[in-house]
């Protein structure tokens, strides 16, 4: 396995979403302090406890191909992070043109993270990693529901109670 | 309409995907080239195509909300760019697993447009923004596209095609 140059993209990838997902754990707390809204201050902290589970699936995804768990530093999920990080800075305390931007912010995170599993699911089947693909098949679900979760909260109440919003 | 935080908020968004769109035009040639296999490199080229005519879709978006059309540097799309350019970099020419890996950089980057353009289209909706949804829609239905035509080369023969490739 380890002399596939395929073998060794996958792992490279694991590597990348393993920094995004635990540097996600610091980033998404602050996200959820900074929220306006009861329901998205509850959404980021259910998607908090999805992505506690989400490192220790990756954990248990290194251990079934027989490789070392390492986080190798993801660029884009550097550049997402900080762009939630302007949006917060850019926006009132408690006005809820900040939850539009979070949201904003996070669902950007969370097709980030779509394409890199939907990747890795697609990669373990052909390399035959099966018991990978059921732990990557998990965790992606939970992350469209958590795309779809934010598209909710977005077009339910939030976008709507921010639009008269002054600067 | 100026003195709407949430009008900001979207303006902010559309500078963020204008410099986006503007950058993938350079930088998609680039991965076209680096393609080994001919489907792919017709698929990103069929794109590239498309992306200058999201970048003019843009353009009109900007008039018709009566601003001015201005690139703000997107940090996300700047990492994204960047994985893709190591990924070639760390692959070998002329190799079936470097098709492997751009699919996956291109898909990232897809799903980044999909994520913004869905952010836009939604606001733009809130805002009253009425012939913008129609522009921000059309791009949004090609980058879905874009994305479902990179998962079909992908499964139906890059992936399977690498699976035996050597380092």
């Amino acid at each position: 396995m380890t002399e596939s140059a395929l073998n060794e993209l996958f792992i490279d990838e694991l590597k990348d979403i393993y920094w995004a997902e635990k540097h996600l754990i610091s980033a998404l707390p602050k996200m959820a302090k900074a929220a306006t809204s009861n329901e998205l201050r509850s959404a980021i902290e259910n998607h908090l406890r999805e992505t506690e589970n989400h490192v220790s699936r990756l954990e248990q995804v290194f251990e079934v191909i027989g490789e070392k768990a390492v986080a190798k530093k993801c660029e884009a999920m550097a550049g997402l992070i900080k762009e939630g990080e302007e949006i917060i800075s850019e926006t009132e305390k408690g006005s809820i043109t900040r939850d539009a931007g979070i949201i904003s912010a996070a669902q950007k995170v969370e097709h980030y993270e779509i394409a890199t599993y939907g990747t890795l699911r697609s990669l373990a089947g052909v390399l035959g990693h099966d018991e990978a693909i059921e732990l990557l098949q998990a965790t992606l679900s939970e992350e469209k529901n958590a795309d779809q979760t934010l598209t909710q909260v977005a077009e339910s109440s939030v976008n709507r109670a921010a639009k008269n919003e002054k600067k």
